[in-house]
């Protein structure tokens, strides 16, 4: 070693300098930023009340047209990141008010988007040339590179939850769009006939899943989920930590529906408060039915019908609900599976 | 070469029968038989009314009880192999009655089977711990290897087709079978369980599939199943050869519900004569609704509900349905498509 | 019940040969023949030994041509079967002998094919337009519906073991064959290409394998696998039951090298008694190298290099090498396990 | 719409203001920034010689220690980011010394890393137990979560380039790290053992890959891969875009040897010049052997060996080899191409 005490740290401050000009820096002075213990705590829980959100987009519905819009929809963003339009690191959510009479031009992208219907009934979104009416609690897919349009067409306000991985399209710099020649593709099947062809339980007979496709159903019915919610529940095998949780899922190959968002839909009976839980993918919460609370670390979100809180990365969360419940829930769990980087842990299953 | 002419004739013969009594033969003698350019024409084509059958079956019922012939189950044997027990070259198929108040006792093999209900309504087929009630149209699976059991509790009788890969399991030599201590197994899980945990979009969350499993879903109901092929058909995209034609699929997987058994759903619209096409899979048609003919071959079978045809392998079928017809049928296709043996001939889909 | 006692018994057997005429039979007469608690044992141990199958192919080298007999082979049939070509169920084996000279000309087949080469050095065999020259220990695959051919350029004769898939293709009833325009196919590509493309390590770099495909690398040269073997030995983990037991495997999908066939090759250091076992693929041992006995059932089989014998389905086995011993086996193992069939039992890994 | 003109957008902007407090921001004014039609030019080309960067590491040398270094490495970073340790938008490139006698202690993260050897022969990587040692052109892999040390016992200079998926997962925030209680873990296996047991065309018999797993072959040596790169190029089917261009594979699964980055090694002969193309990985080319230049965009690089450059996503290349040229390369298109967004452009092939 040729240099030693003030000497060196002055001749190692001179190296770094020199380095950097050449776009080089040493490992050694940042390896334990890069490569944490655990996961970063940078990230914030938090929570937005229905009642708000939904005056604030009816106020947006006076102050911008569908048109001028294009998608008149308020991003809910992570309070560590403001600006950024997302609430976990690699999700986006926001909620989209569809009034009587709008009509949002026909698009493509790379994004994949999920919409969770919160408030209104029959607003259509059209996906690939068919038109699928939209219900409470139906869980619809516009898959990534897919022609989409939607509308409304009665007389009421109808108002989702928009889920996409624009965080995460970004990121990768993967993004593709393109707009189309008209305001509405042409509708060329008739309504259900995806359902049908790929929901039933069967499958065309010459069908072959492409590797990590998204779902070729794209409308899961908040009606037939929940029903079966209810026989799950009747059967009585609840996780400690979930409840009754299940994925929704691609018929053709198992995986999750999206190949970018893993969703879920949950039932939590009144009563049932879980285990200790947390997992490497921060989660977005939509409360379907119920009310009450869930500890997110250290803080209490009491929540009621359509609001949504998202728990961070690798914290502890556990729900208390003070009514039979259901969640909706979005997040990064099929990317971070496919990446082998996955993690959760259940406490032992200890009671919280 | 040290032999010739007559000589050389013998010196082989006596070569051969050497050759025998040490458990050895030529090939030269017998390549072409082994390998032969096109498949063999050693099966047959037969249909099966239904009303034969029938009688047949309620005087098995008057000669018979359930408890003494275990199953009460008549099969239909291809005319070709008398004493086999098979209708294709790997699959068998029964009809097979359950008297009200019967009691087929719990047992489990490695031979996996399918029912598909004839007549009746409301006999049970218990699996795994879990109940079932079946409806005509239904198709139910007894997975391999799994505890099941039936009963009939109702006061009709129910008469249902048994496919099972009971010749392929022989050939395989790979059967093992256990008889349950009790006549019925315990219920563990509400009727309804299995659809609601695996068979509406949805997986349990932590569900992974294992690979060529049978699907979890052991009921598929025909109602939902109709109707579905009721929605394809108003899309009108009709394949030429097969008109709308499903697979039953394993939504954990996307693969056949069964890995020996294909099964398949179809629906021809009165008037609607498929193009020629052949394939490897020998395969056994029934008719759930609708009346008219199919040819097979030179051979013309006019056929009604309920009526069982079988195609043999490689032979050429059109159907020509005089009334809105649906077919259930099922063949060895997932089982060479896996081993890439499996392929079909569509004619350049010519009218036929 | 309507009839009794003898009446009941020729009601039955009139009622039978009813059925019978109708192609139709009693389940339940045939019921536990036809699904056993446990396999049959209607196969045979046996073993040939190589001196003997050597002279007589030599005679036959003197009886026919190659060009007569396309394939100068002499099958090894199971005693059990004479005149079935077959060794196991679903598997063929012989030897077969190329002369100086000789010339087989090009076919393909729907029925894949192994060789094993015990004798000679330097002959080849062409795949889809590559030559590979082979050596003793080489295991070379000919995939179904490829074209392919052989000669002998040398000045010796080579012997090899020929394992297929013929009785299995046989009653799946799926043979296709076809023979080519000329004796030889045309050499497209320089030999070694294939290993050098898929086998070393990468694939090219849009390479997608299809489902249940053949392994794209044709032939296993017996050094490289036999220089893994010897590392392995060296890292002493030995299993109970197999020693050092390695599967072919195709390096695109990472299954058996052959869907329906599976190959291993095997290492049993001089004096390690292996531990009994039994498995539902009955199996085709060649000795590679060493010498020993193998007790399978209660049969003793002393062998030696180039010997050859088959153990039945679900018969316990227990090897005992005299000296440093390596097999080359195969089996239908891949098969039994795509269709949920395969079991195995190792007795606890208890000492034979 | 209540408000018009200036005062519409004064009251969006209060509006806009309000949203923001609560964590909300309208879709509309950004969704063309975050949905964009093509991928940003958001990152530069460049490249590092390494007569430099060799340089600067053996100043490093002398600057600190291994010991205190933990591990030294100079970081290779983009132009665009400076401090943010990252080459394209989700890897990492440094060059790492390992002195003769340098100690780099025991750990483990859910990092994965390559080693792409530069300079040197005989320093070791010991992985999972198994020591191997490494020469010029190897590529050796640490995957997630597996304990892994090296160390040098040779008396010359080893340099190597690492590569990670640092940036990747600091974005998931799903870094996990662990530190060993010794310098260097326990050698457990002899060297040899991996490639013997995983990479020599067979695999253990009953070893089961877990779905998305690193390759458990973790050096694949230049020897061969470059042995086989020869024999491509002797069969002569170059590609316009990527001459001869092989991807390192799972032979376990067939899939990349690693789940998040992709490596390659690509042989283009002097006078090759590549036709033009773009994809949606960025990429990080490192010269093994050879010299020349490419575009990048209307940026030229001249190169030689061990030069490292990056092309940018979405970015046109071609390539110019003066002389018989080797690149290795590693980029993200195995995620992309999990996550349904890689896409690649040909250009129709034209020449440059």
């Amino acid at each position: 070693m040729a240099a030693v005490g003030g000497n060196l740290k002055e001749a190692r401050e001179a190296f770094y300098a020199r380095l950097k000009k050449r776009h080089m820096s040493p490992l050694w002075t940042v390896l334990h930023d890069l490569v944490s213990d655990t996961p970063r705590r940078d990230m914030q829980a938090a929570i937005w009340r229905y009642a708000d959100v939904r005056d604030y987009l009816m106020e947006a519905g006076e102050l911008i047209t569908a048109r001028e819009a294009e998608r008149r929809a308020i991003i809910l963003e992570n309070p560590s990141w403001p600006g950024e339009a997302r609430i976990t690191p690699t999700l986006y959510a926001a909620i989209q008010l569809v009034l009587p009479g709008d009509v949002a031009p026909a698009h493509r992208h790379t994004q994949s988007a999920l919409r969770f219907v919160l408030e209104g009934e029959g607003a259509f979104t059209a996906v690939d040339g068919e038109r699928t009416r939209m219900h409470r609690g139906d869980f619809v897919i516009t898959p990534s590179w897919t022609w989409h349009d939607h509308g409304n067409e009665t007389t009421e306000p109808m108002i989702w939850l928009d889920g996409l991985d624009i965080p995460l399209v970004y990121y990768m710099n993967a993004s593709f769009a393109e707009r189309g020649a008209a305001d509405r593709q042409e509708v060329t099947k008739p309504e259900g006939d995806a359902p049908a062809r790929y929901g039933s339980g069967l499958l065309p007979v010459d069908y072959k899943a492409r590797p990590y496709a998204t779902s070729p159903v794209f409308n899961y019915p908040y009606e037939a989920a929940r029903a079966a919610l209810d026989r799950l529940a009747a059967a009585g095998r609840f996780d400690p930590c979930h409840g009754i949780k299940q994925k929704y899922v691609n018929p053709a190959t198992g995986d999750y529906a999206m190949p970018t968002i893993a969703t879920f839909l949950q039932y939590l009976p009144k009563g049932y408060s879980t285990a200790r839980y947390r997992s490497t993918d921060a989660t977005v919460f939509v409360v379907v039915e119920g009310n009450g609370h869930s500890m997110v670390g250290e803080t209490r979100f009491d929540w009621g019908p359509n609001d949504l809180f998202v728990v961070p990365t690798w914290e502890t969360v556990t729900h208390h609900p003070a009514a039979d419940t259901v969640f909706f829930s979005y997040s990064d769990r099929g990317v971070q599976e496919k990446l082998g980087l996955w993690r959760e842990d259940r406490f032992g299953e200890a009671p919280a």
